[in-house]
């Protein structure tokens, strides 16, 4: 395979998220696709997000945040999320939140899953701060539950691709992981 | 939405990709899922490896890894790269390797994108740890690009959810990010 030097701004595949913060004494919502498992156990995970943005100066004043996975019915709604900044409109009215044992990790009850993280590490680069949370507490819609699994597919959730800026709804299952390849030769 | 407390233990819908590195002075290779864009600009991705990888010895000695996409028709080859060791196995004969401008960062002919990457933070977690690497050069086949932008799904690339261990096809176009939301009251 013959490949060419493209530019080095590449962007990956990404999960469509919204990670939640207490900004200015209210719920703020933010849009998020960058966005990993980072350690096993105990589980965390890891978000990069920029330093302008309000729900930067949330997550470090408060040491907690939650990540939600939307519906693609809300689609609209997530993609607004992520146009309008915390700075010029009050997005708290937008959702309605509930808590778990975090008191500053505001959980969507519109998003079919939650995680309440607590602030574990925070990586400071250039432009964005890759903030590490433990999950201290998951929350899922019974219904996509499948043996103990949330059903990422069954609840609609959806991916994110750019620079072509596209959402892209779950394909088909075509094979199972840690399986499939143990007979490759 | 009701929502039921499961286990912390939740994953999030990840690209499936193939991390590239000299071990034992040899290429090695190893599937990930763990991986996000982590800064905008330079541009940068993380990922979180576990510490008794073969590929985390060679990061951690060389300061250089590289990232790889597969394509679906290779599902099987990748699947066995996740479930065999470098430690038990020579890897470096699965595939043909090409180099960029690090010397360290072994990019994967087979894969139509291949990004070379310079370790810039590594951050110690309890079982894992994320390293954080500075795009330094990407490379792709000319015939998945699309207006300057790789286009993963004509590519093949796939998707890997957990604890149910499945692969998945990219679905069909449901949205514009950054777009469809403007209107959004």
């Amino acid at each position: 395979m013959i490949k060419e030097k493209i530019d080095n701004n590449v962007f990956i595949p990404m999960p469509v998220s919204i990670v939640g913060a207490i900004c200015n004494g209210r719920e703020n919502y933010m849009t998020v696709g960058w966005i990993t498992r980072a350690n096993g156990n105990p589980p965390m995970i890891a978000i990069g997000i920029g330093k302008t943005h309000l729900t930067w100066i949330g997550i470090i004043e408060n040491g907690e945040f939650s990540v939600n996975f939307p519906t693609a019915k809300d689609l609209l709604k997530t993609d607004y999320i992520g146009i309008i900044s915390g700075f010029k409109e009050d997005k708290s009215r937008l959702y309605t939140a509930h808590y778990g044992t975090l008191k500053k990790a505001p959980l969507i009850e519109e998003c079919p899953l939650s995680l309440e993280c607590k602030l574990a590490e925070q990586i400071d680069l250039p432009t964005h701060t890759l903030f590490v949370g433990e999950i201290i507490g998951a929350y899922a819609d019974k219904k996509y539950i499948d043996k103990n699994n949330f059903n990422y597919e069954k609840a609609g959730a959806y991916l994110l691709t750019m620079m072509d800026n596209t959402y892209w709804s779950f394909g088909k299952k075509i094979g199972d992981a840690w399986k499939d390849g143990k007979d490759f030769k």
